[in-house]
């Protein structure tokens, strides 16, 4: 069987023992293992320990070890003595709103089956907030750990169920999320980090055993947790960057990841900047308000034809329409601004919009599919109050991007790459977020969407030994900023607020002369959620 | 509170967190520590970040930390942030017979109680060869470690009950016991122990959680066991050469554990040698057969008054006589010796006996306390097999100790200090076994009784951080002889089989005439059990 050069699975050779050389099972493994890891001490669990003297003799004193090494010292996560055993790890996107898994084989880096599922702490509060506030009441705590690590442990039983393994197999897991969802985790009260100087209780969490998490693995399995940098800048963070490759390249590039908060990387090889958008309103949340989660018969892309001017709506699943995703507002307000039905103000102009327009409330709503086209019998439409909320959103995100871009001093349109990450970011169509003025002007290929990169960088640390520096490389590296709403963010914030914005010479693509004709055709591409 | 010199706990003042310095609590206490201990890492348990941000406020920024270091690395085992906290250890010597706890106040290194058990074990066998059997059934060292670990819970619950204290103020743990019994209490199998090439499943437990092994104590706490250096040489005995410091000494001592087996340590601070009895009939073992342990009413020193001839006993707790123990066989076979009762082969001399010696089953019987002056009414006597058996054990004893001697080159006369280690070894009075030359006959002083040297290690090293180096120095030390049964075993085991010896020039001081005016008086010192 072939092993991943670089992995975490070693073959080991221990000499047997003879009378002449009669150091135990343990002391004579660790000696192996310090000399083909060429390091002075290899922590080996109590757990290995109790099944080794068999497994040795078993193998005929040849083992796959599984190994692991965090930023203090390496450790023995996994013995195996028969080439046939699978041995396993499970990278954790450990988000807020969703938690993915994926079982992966450490012997070839392949992915075998992937999970997800509401983060069950939903059911005491969306938002982190809400929980690291109930953290502090009476086993609050507890019941927060105990949600999640439950939660896991189910999802463990189905992925082990669909791929006909035992948790025993697992013997790795990486789990990234951001700082509160991390210690809630652990069972680390979040409380000083929403308190001023927001402190944490640990930066490096490191590697724990899956045992005194609770966690449904192999007895001597390790958990590693992503560190992070603070309280806004996670570990989830830490691992998208190491998956978009921006500190390798020599060019700098920007991530964003746009979930609950927009939080910024922008770097290269030499350094990296980092912000997050909890200081002015996030993106996500703006724009998710007026509209829904994506899911089966959510409208995710809107288009219009340039030559009749007839609107063309994608639903996920292709089912009939029941309402609209954050991805599709963008679109839709993209394509009500290139054809003249929004002003750069974002104002409905009646005379264009002509029959789409209704009056509810008080408000102008755009109907896009009316009553008797949707799935549930009711108009689907956006408000004129959506509409100034997402230009709000978008200029948040747009002055972040600014910002960050003026602190190191470089401009935007400088931009090798622009990574988007998230579930959210994913579904975003980069032209339309440029007619808007959410994104810069920057050229086709500039934009690489990226999807779920916290579990991609949970997923590549199971394949690779050598990132493990890497990561820590990255945490050292970054240099946090913190947003000021200052004069000079509002200034840049006011400016943005416009389509696409006060100075139309950073978007020379976009052309709004209220003729369809400049529109760029956004085939509706078949899509599925993406787990 | 003063806090000892070179102690376990250390007070640590740590940087109160700021904007400008905003690493978290766990990385802040780590890189604090660090620098104390000059060293590049400090394990930090998850267990002991739960408690720490409410601590180190609590105690502003000032903790007084358990620290713990095995031959890998330092960890934290315990922290508080009041001064007035008891932060004690628990040393353990963990005997196949008996188990005894001592508890220690770790900030003084004061003894607080000491607590001591039969081994629950024992229920399964008395003996560690029926127990290592018994570890192969089904279930079996799952039971062996449920006993002893369920033992110790039970004793820690009485010490902490009669102490006043929780168990969650113990932090440390130092555990002296021999190889099997090491092997039970961390529930790995010791099964082969006992077969060639003799391996066993680790020689350097090192430092392990106390609640991974099942005890009760603070959550964080850990639990240290003495390293071995094969089958035969367990931890007890380090712990044991630790506190008789032959291992500092420029002058060449020799250790002797009077248990189950004769254990032997010969050397000095260049060099030790050591070798165990289990390749011959061992001492405890020999004359326990025909004796009892000691106990209330038994009988531990037999002595004669030179002029009258009448013998003088004295029983533990000074209660009518009910037996006879180890060192009152050992007294009474050195008296019948001097006083001409027994010959030189150990042979009763019937004229010299009179009226003492009965026929008991064609066996002849010497009474020493008649049944009407006996606790239970039965004659307390002494047969001829015996003393044949005695001197069996004896010589099989002063064999060893001529073995160990003659391997290294020297001569049993150059010791400076004969160290008797042991329970057992405690009670026996040199001059009676000089006389029946079980001992070499070293001048008066050179015999050092030094009790449990076990427990005494087990505790030193809760005491004095710097002798954990000294532990893995002793380890590494120690030569282990086997002892072969050759046929030069064989010729001085035969030369050993009289009183005292074939040699008589060997024991100077030793002269048997038929006249007990030779005899050294051995004035009855009231003693207890040794807990």
């Amino acid at each position: 069987m072939t092993v991943l050069a670089n992995g975490w699975v070693k073959k080991v050779s221990v000499t047997p023992p003879s009378l002449e050389d009669n150091t135990a099972d343990g002391d004579r493994l660790e000696r192996a293992l310090m000399a083909i890891l060429k390091t002075e001490m290899v922590d080996i669990d109590l757990s290995v320990l109790v099944n080794l003297p068999e497994l040795l003799r078993k193998g005929n004193y040849n083992l796959r070890c599984v190994l692991f090494k965090d930023h203090k010292k390496w450790c023995l996560s996994g013995i195996s003595s028969d080439d046939t055993d699978r041995l396993t790890g499970l990278a954790v996107d450990l988000g807020t709103t969703t938690v993915v898994l994926r079982l992966l084989d450490l012997s070839n880096g392949r992915t075998m089956a992937e999970y997800s599922f509401s983060n069950p702490q939903i059911s005491i509060g969306p938002d982190i907030l809400t929980r690291i506030h109930f953290a502090e009441k009476e086993n609050g705590l507890e019941t927060l750990n105990s949600l999640i690590i439950d939660g896991l442990n189910r999802a463990i039983a189905e992925l082990c169920r669909s791929g006909n393994i035992s948790p025993y197999v697992i013997h790795l897991i990486s789990v990234a999320g951001n700082t509160a969802m991390t210690h809630l985790f652990l069972g680390l009260n979040p409380r000083f980090l929403i308190r001023e100087p927001y402190i944490l209780v640990t930066n490096r969490p490191g590697c724990l055993n899956a045992r005194e998490l609770g966690i449904n693995a192999n007895q001597s399995a390790k958990v590693f947790v992503f560190p992070n940098t603070g309280s806004y800048f996670g570990g989830d963070l830490i691992a998208g960057i190491l998956y978009s490759g921006l500190n390798r390249s020599d060019k700098t590039a920007i991530l964003v990841d746009v979930g609950t908060n927009a939080e910024v990387v922008l770097g290269n090889k030499n350094w990296l900047v980092a912000c997050a958008g909890a200081a002015g309103p996030a993106l996500e949340g703006g724009v998710t308000k007026m509209g829904m989660m994506a899911g089966p018969g959510v409208i995710d892309r809107v288009s219009v034809d340039p030559e009749t001017g007839l609107f063309s709506i994608h639903t996920i699943e292709e089912l009939p329409p029941r309402g609209i995703c954050g991805s599709g507002i963008i679109d839709l307000a993209a394509v009500l601004f290139l054809s003249g039905m929004i002003d750069i103000r974002g104002k409905f102009v009646p005379g264009t919009c002509k029959g789409k327009l209704k009056e509810k409330d008080g408000l102008k709503h755009f109907v896009l599919v009316p009553a008797n086209k949707s799935a549930e019998g009711n108009d689907l439409s956006i408000s004129q109050a959506d509409i100034d909320s997402l230009i709000r959103s978008k200029a948040a995100m747009y002055t972040i991007l600014e910002t960050i871009a003026s602190y190191v001093g470089i401009s935007l349109a400088e931009l090798s790459t622009f990574y988007v990450a998230g579930t959210f970011g994913s579904l975003i169509n980069p032209h339309s977020a440029i007619t808007i003025g959410m994104m810069p002007d920057l050229p086709e290929g500039t934009y690489k969407s990226i999807g779920n990169s916290s579990l991609e960088g949970a997923s590549m640390i199971l394949k690779d030994s050598r990132l493990m520096d890497e990561i820590d490389a990255i945490r050292n590296s970054i240099t946090y900023i913190e947003l000021n709403v200052n004069q000079d963010f509002m200034n840049r914030f006011s400016a943005a607020r416009f389509l696409p914005h006060t100075n139309l010479s950073l978007f020379p693509s976009v052309k709004s002369d209220g003729l369809v004709k400049n529109l760029k055709v956004v085939t509706p591409v078949k899509t599925g959620v993406q787990k």
